[in-house]
């Protein structure tokens, strides 16, 4: 029978399908068209881009080519770093003038490798530059959070084909991560212990879902997975903050994400995904109750009214199978 | 400049981009291919449905054709209506056993008209199906929430193109209506008004968002739209609870919805999209602090990452433009 799931840390409830389990063969993947003509994240068209904030290359100037990783601003920003944060009401309403960052990291100068395809040294380098960013962003006062996200494929909104992440600094912490937090402070008041940490035990206890353990990373399938294949990489040791990590942890978490994606791909013909960082707000310190993680949401499905209208989501895949699923996916060391 | 602005209901940011808003024929809008072969939806497939709960027809025995409105089960709910209401623990999770109800309202009919295309009678009709479920389910003591919704078209994740609406009764209070209670109350506590009379007044007095005002309904592009062309119709006179309308309502929110959809059907090239009625929890009396209202949010681009990942989102179109641009379309009476 179908079952109603109640997530402990925000409080949101899923329904879980157990009656007709889709294969992953049933989901349509639509294929990803590249074509890298005049593409801007290319080597040797690094002047369609803004002038470059950091990269990674053993030789050459800034903006030239050869680099392995390279952060750009974003040359449409939604949000300007130029600028005093003036705030005023608007009668009811708050309002903001649109200052922040938007960043592009280019993951990589191959225009048809996805995050999946790197090797393990090319995907510690893209979580470098992750961490550097997030590093020299919150020294700036008027920012309160740093998102990282990865879309990857037109279904999951990327508009861009040439494999790339994006940073937003942002003056206010977003509601999602407000959410989560508070949500997450409510158990640690009752319990005295981090609500992910007691999830993780539970995972490693159960097994069930579970898709990939390292020395320092754990990839599970939450139970209350609001997508099909839903992922959740997690630092198995306390940490609330992204950028705290060493760099042995940064090598283990390259492992992880590698591994998860690679499955995924492998599993589900290379869908489009989101990919986010959820990480505690700005001047933070560590914090004991909250604790960052990575949500991967591969797009298998579109979301429809009942998702949007009620914060509630309806997955087809119980997430038990999806682990097992991804398990038996054959990927290769790299 | 591009602004950030919070919904004082939720506490929700959005980023309004100002510098380069896309025309509605910037949009690309996928047709909607329909081909009525064995739908279910059908006059004279009536067998291949459960049997009705409820329809609309002059002469005639249940489940024959002649019908203008049906409601029927769905035929896979994601919740069924038979059995007790069972709650667990499952270690740190909260557990439900499917209950609840999932049925299908048959908005018309004719295969290839939308809601949008049909007449103010036939409009009224729907509105009238939709009140007599909630009116009957919310006297099952097991449910806490009749969520009455709609996805036109496969964007807005539609899986049948015969035009219908959803209806799902819930065990629980969904996140979504939680969170907007909650804000909502809080509003009140401070102010000792309804914050959604409030928002109604500003737009009354702004003007320039308002696509729609009748004797009883007003629509509108909320200042803090997530998404280009959202529109919302709320009731001018304040009322928590949908299922409390009277007649005469019911006949000036037909008008309502049918002058919003038909102008983002013309200006938009027939848009899928959401629409999502939003009322108090059942049970929730009268409430001062609460104004149900629906929101109708086309597809016009894909919810990425940043979204997902933040409760944050970026709309590119201003709602005073596109309240403008809605104004401009030219719709016919019906």
């Amino acid at each position: 029978m179908n079952e109603l799931r109640r997530d402990p840390i925000t409080g949101r409830w899923i329904i879980v399908i157990s009656d007709k389990v889709p294969s992953p063969s049933d989901f349509k993947v639509e294929p990803h068209v590249k074509n890298k003509d005049n593409c801007a994240f290319c080597w040797g068209n690094e002047t369609l881009t803004p002038p470059e904030i950091i990269a990674h290359r053993r030789y050459g100037a800034p903006n030239s080519p050869d680099w392995t990783v390279r952060v750009v601003p974003n040359k449409y920003p939604a949000l300007r770093i130029e600028g005093e944060l003036n705030k005023e009401g608007v009668g009811i309403f708050d309002m903001m003038n649109g200052i922040g960052a938007h960043e592009v990291i280019i993951d990589t100068p191959d225009h048809f490798r996805d995050m999946a395809d790197l090797s393990h040294a090319e995907t510690e380098e893209v979580l470098w530059a992750y961490l550097a960013r997030s590093i020299d962003l919150r020294r700036d006062r008027r920012f309160k959070y740093v998102l990282i996200f990865k879309n990857y494929g037109k279904s999951a909104g990327a508009s861009l084909e040439h494999p790339h992440s994006q940073l937003i600094a942002l003056p206010i912490v977003p509601k999602r991560v407000s959410e989560e937090i508070e949500g997450a402070a409510k158990y640690y008041d009752y319990k005295e212990r981090c609500v992910f940490c007691d999830m993780i035990r539970q995972e490693q206890e159960e097994k069930d879902r579970i898709i990939y353990e390292g020395e320092k990373f754990l990839a599970f399938c939450p139970y209350v997975s609001r997508f099909s294949y839903e992922v959740w990489v997690l630092p198995k040791k306390h940490q609330s903050d992204f950028a705290a990590m060493d760099r042995d942890s940064i090598s283990c978490l390259a492992k992880a994400i590698r591994d998860s994606l690679a499955r995924i791909k492998e599993l589900l013909r290379d869908p489009s995904y989101n990919f986010i960082i959820h990480t505690s707000p700005i001047n933070g310190h560590e914090r004991e109750d909250y604790h960052w993680h990575i949500e991967i949401m591969p797009k298998l499905s579109k979301i429809a009214g009942f998702e949007w209208g009620s914060g509630f989501y309806i997955n087809p895949v119980p997430p038990d199978i999806a682990a097992r699923n991804l398990l038996s996916a054959k990927i290769e060391e790299k």
